[in-house]
């Protein structure tokens, strides 16, 4: 099954960025310094770190003027020909990464607009997190419009993290795992998830936190599609695992409960079906992806 | 194709670790002291950061007593019943990264022991880079057992880096994409490769990365395989990728060059022939596999 499209298959949450990251702009300040000072410049407006709408619905522009004088602006790229920036917060104010607002707005978004505003809350959060040279502790000041910093001191340069997670839907037989984590919304189970380590193939990856978190072992995975996931700055890798064991065993520091769904049980769940034995994962999260995949797959 | 192996498919590079990660003891600190005062515990040899070999070709293991006494310590995990740690250069030691001694010795270490080998490689890097807090600029202190680090002032936590690159052969018909960056090997040709940025799914930093480096519009992407990096701590992540324009405009800060060849010239190159048009890219680099995929694959 491809997910390109064209079966069912609706875009993926945060993908769909139609905005020229216009790489070549980056390593050249003058043209950065000519991009903010332009008219057409424009500001993403955010409510610290959540999005504000415009009256179409969309995200909401204002002028780079709205910035304050020192505020650092990270450039976003061109879109419909204008320079578009977003303003990092002053070190003194604290982002509150741990607002709902986002999750209300988000479903409202069109998917290139919520593209955009991942990339942006993920730029933005590092920033906020990364003021400091990890290496010798000295001050770092922005550079290449915003996709680096550099320590004025010992002269190391740091990069946006980007952290990849798998995130898999075991299956034995016909039945698929599926597992739910601490604090969820009552009934929710979803895919299984964890970070890539140091030293790990995706593959590699996917096997061991499916030991760790349920103690099934895993023969082979396939890839399935990607996610981008601002919540700060994850990559989410979505995965199918066929699993040789069945018996659980779970880390309940992990996960809180685990269970086996059968392609029956996930339609009804996807159909949000008071019924089905689960509630899903909305439609923006790549697990909501995972299960259509699952339960078109004739495979 | 399969890449699992029984088509002729070598192992990719630095995967097949054997070690228990044991996660369950990392968060458990009297567990990390018991496992690092045992007997059984071994420490990884180590020259600066390159591997040293033992006698029967594969890693070097001593005791814990040849650490510093004010050595932190790494727990890399469970092999053979024994803990498996590794030492933390000195603050003030310098780790050269530059040192070309592990392409020597790579090709010569069984598959385990390369992946062991490039797991503590990019934690011992990530810890050497990473003493002080990102955040505010005080010092970090070592928890689970390396696996972490938290700030002594602030209490931010920090997390070794794993950095997700695509790689990934461009094909127009029967034609691949290979690219050489400044200062390869004479003839060198391979894959094109780049960051995955904040805010981008894979697919769509594939076609980014293309059209920012050889000017060249893509459409579908397919995922085919993944390696860990360790130069210092990437995730590779192998694609193809199918080539809508073919006009080469090339970016001549990132790479040096480009050219089309066909599955022969591929061929040729593969099987070291002096006739190849280009030197292909060595065995333990996931490029390699993507050029044996790419022969192989009659679709």
């Amino acid at each position: 099954m491809s997910l390109g499209g064209g079966q069912g298959a609706a875009r993926i949450g945060f993908t769909g960025a139609t905005i020229d990251r216009a790489d070549h702009l980056r390593g050249d300040p003058a043209a950065i310094a000519q991009a903010a000072s332009s008219l057409s410049a424009r500001l993403l407006r955010l409510d610290g770190i959540d999005p504000q709408l415009s009256d179409d619905g969309g995200l909401a522009w204002g002028s780079l003027a709205e910035a304050s004088a020192d505020a650092e602006l990270l450039f976003l790229g061109l879109a419909e020909g204008k320079p578009r920036f977003v303003a990092l917060p002053p070190e003194q104010a604290d982002i509150d990464a741990t607002s709902r607002t986002v999750w209300r707005v988000l479903p409202m978004l069109p998917a290139a607009d919520a593209a955009l505003y991942g990339a942006a809350r993920s730029l933005v959060d590092w920033h906020a997190r990364h003021r400091h040279c990890a290496r010798c502790g000295n001050g770092t000041t922005l550079a290449k419009g915003g996709w680096q910093r550099n320590c004025t001191s010992c002269k190391a340069q740091h990069f946006p993290r980007t952290d990849p997670v798998v995130i898999m839907l075991g299956h034995h037989g016909d039945d698929v795992l599926l597992g739910r984590q601490h604090g969820w919304p009552d009934g929710r189970y979803s895919a299984l998830a964890g970070f890539v380590e140091p030293g790990e193939a995706i593959e590699e990856a996917v096997r061991r936190e499916i030991f760790e978190e349920a103690g099934i072992r895993a023969g082979a995975v396939h890839y399935v599609a990607s996610q981008p996931w601002p919540f700060p700055s994850s990559l989410m890798i979505g995965c199918v695992a066929e699993l040789i064991t069945r018996d659980l065993t779970l880390d309940t520091t992990e996960i809180e409960d685990a269970i086996w769904a059968t392609k029956a049980d996930v339609r009804a769940a996807l159909a949000g079906d008071p019924a089905a034995p689960f509630v899903a994962p909305p439609p923006f999260a790549i697990a909501h992806t995972l299960l259509v995949h699952w339960v078109a797959d004739q495979g």
